[in-house]
């Protein structure tokens, strides 16, 4: 099947876009239209977002790097998130996730969508939830008919892709019952307690053809939500991981067929030496569709240190097969990310994206080094500034010793001086 | 042969030592003392530090972190060296390298080994360059004698482990002048240009018997430097830095004959998917010795973030057998660290050796992240804290929600608490 002949508004934002879309890749305009048409490559793009610069995610287009954004019932501040949205853009983020569970949600997302030309991710199980509790009523207590208003509401609204828990099952939720640390996605756990109270299967994956007949309208870019993610190395690549993924991949099947453009997500907490065979299962297994992965963390215990642990599960991922990385931040499993902290995340992604990329090849990132490492040779620091991942910071850190060919650490003893005659 | 019966200092430091030492390893003193005296392990300590707990380094013990210090021509500030040296120790590092380039730096030395129980590494070298150029010589013009007397005297002084570049010969050092970025070792580069202007061998290579004479006497562990460390990725793996590790082979074997620890240093600058194979190749073709590695860097354009770069390296290095981290920090390539700096450092190579000891099946390290997550499930973050690299941190982050049960991440949505009842 060809999922471009079945979705006239992907087309559309293919014939309006593409082309611009393409001067940041190093692939040809069939090489993309084949890659989408197969499934395996997406373009995040929903007409109804104003501003909106499409972005490919997927082989063979470059790796991208999302941040989460978005308030919580303990910090709610539409000011700071909208600050937030900016860090992370300036940072380098290719895309960014509204994941508000705090004030009004609506009025939140309506304000990042006409604020950026990133393509913008919502998980619209959240809004459904928070309107349940405003009512003082369980979270899980909603409808089909809840969920779909709410995916439709912010499908109009111009949302670019949505984590959809559709793979979590009442047999994998009944898996992750026997974990370390059971289901450690808000989406998949509200979905889980659903199915718990009312003893029936996931609506989402029961209204599965309806919800493509929704996403297909406004190319809405499905992103497979891994509900059952371990959150924990001990739960890695368990029952409960395989029974979602091999789900999943059935869920892409259909999703292709029917014209709708997937990615999977994917872990969480995986430790190094599984983080390999983690990424090419779940790539097989989901058929290709690009992957996207939080982390992943290659440690537990290093909360404050989380984007490194998941700086370097990313780079590892990103070389096997992972093609979307969202960003974990010094606050993950702490709090709210503030600013600096969106700051660090992205920058933290971008290196993991970076030696990735290197890693596979990629012609454009291996001239960086090497230019870089040129300029390092002559001591040029204002191309080694240019080049650098975040120019301002070493601008910045150079400090007082900025005119001096030098720097501060070896001063006259610089080995490149000591030969340099 | 065996180490042990020819090393007099050694044997007293394990008579002494060697029990408390094993209170932080998972490993018998019969396997220590064979790795050991088999030269793939080696006990770090020199007599006449005088508060100095030995470190065992290589396997089959743990993997370290060691943290560099030191002055710098352009900023010399005794004191705040001494306060590196404590939030060093505090962060976790397992041993200190005192780097200084500028001020008084027998004093520097002198205060630091007094000050800290942690094993104390320095490059001779260094102070015997500053002794010229303050003398207004070139710094390359020393003589054999003059770095004998430097090493002598610092090995009266209590350090406890020296890099010496004894394996860049003439060769070495004709086949990095064709590299990208040349040589980036300071100790290499001296080295260099004393060949060159003398027309002249490496002195440290031709009185090698000599100078293991001056280490077994005060049991200095000689880490053999990598003076020609690619410090571009476009230089990894080739041939001035395989001609080094082939010499460095043969030295280790020279070393272990007369009864003398070594090391050896590794990379330096290697792109992700290089990192296993050069590590694997350096400890076979450096008989395996304990490899003592910075970084590796997996990207030459991350300023700012290199700890993060070489966490990722490390982090594989480490799981590939690479058994003692050098940190990176945040102000690599740009100036010297400030302490916090130290601190980003010492905790981004703890982040990478910890998921090291996962991936190689550690028992210890497995229980830690079984533990947390285990917390983690129950909400339990006086557990959490506790079992968390860095619990300062996580107690600060926390902040004003340090009370509540659930993160301000998530608040009542949490995913633990929506199924827990």
């Amino acid at each position: 099947m060809n999922i471009l002949s079945q979705n006239p508004a992907l087309q559309g934002v293919v014939d309006q876009h593409l082309d611009a879309t393409l001067q940041d890749e190093t692939i040809s305009r069939q090489e993309a239209l084949d890659a989408i048409n197969a499934g395996t490559m997406v373009l995040l793009g929903n007409p109804a977002h104003p501003s909106i610069r499409p972005l490919l995610v997927g082989r063979p287009s470059k790796i991208k790097v999302n941040a989460n954004l978005g308030t919580s019932p303990f910090s709610s501040d539409p000011d700071l998130e909208m600050q937030k949205l900016a860090m992370a853009k300036q940072a380098g983020a290719h895309a960014v996730m509204d994941l508000s569970t705090g004030g009004d949600l609506d009025a939140i997302r309506r304000g990042m969508i006409e604020a950026t030309d990133l393509p913008l991710g919502t998980v619209p199980i959240y809004s459904v939830a928070q309107k349940l509790t405003l009512q003082e009523k369980d979270p899980a207590e909603f409808t089909w008919a809840d969920l779909r208003g709410e995916i439709v509401s912010q499908a109009e609204q111009g949302v670019d892709f949505m984590t959809l828990h559709c793979g979590v099952t009442h047999k994998g939720a009944e898996y992750a019952s026997k974990r370390v640390l059971g289901i450690v996605s808000r989406g998949g756990s509200i979905l889980a307690r659903h199915m718990r109270n009312n003893d029936c299967e996931n609506p989402l994956l029961e209204n599965y053809d309806e919800l493509l007949d929704v996403c297909r309208k406004y190319n809405v870019t499905i992103s497979l939500g891994d509900g059952l993610r371990p959150g924990a190395g001990a739960d890695a690549g368990d029952a409960a991981q395989w029974e979602e993924v091999v789900t999943l991949g059935t869920l892409v099947a259909r999703a292709r067929e029917a014209g709708v453009q997937t990615m999977v997500e994917g872990p969480g907490h995986v430790p190094l030496h599984l983080v390999e065979a983690e990424i090419r299962g779940i790539k097989q297994a989901t058929l290709n569709a690009p992957l996207y992965v939080l982390g992943p963390l290659v440690t537990d215990c290093s909360p404050g240190y989380d984007h490194i642990a998941g700086a370097i599960g990313g780079a590892l991922a990103a070389s096997s097969g992972a093609d979307f990385l969202c960003y974990l931040t010094p606050a993950e499993h702490l709090t709210l990310p503030s600013p600096e902290d969106v700051w660090a995340g992205v920058k933290a992604s971008l290196v993991a994206a970076h030696a990735a990329h290197i890693a596979m090849g990629d012609g454009e990132a291996i001239r960086r080094d090497l230019e870089i490492s040129q300029a390092r040779a002559k001591l040029d620091w204002e191309r080694i500034t240019e080049l650098a991942m975040d120019p301002c910071l070493v601008d910045a850190r150079r400090g007082e010793h900025r005119r001096e060919k030098e720097c501060a650490m070896c001063g006259k003893f610089c080995a490149i001086r000591m030969l340099d005659e």
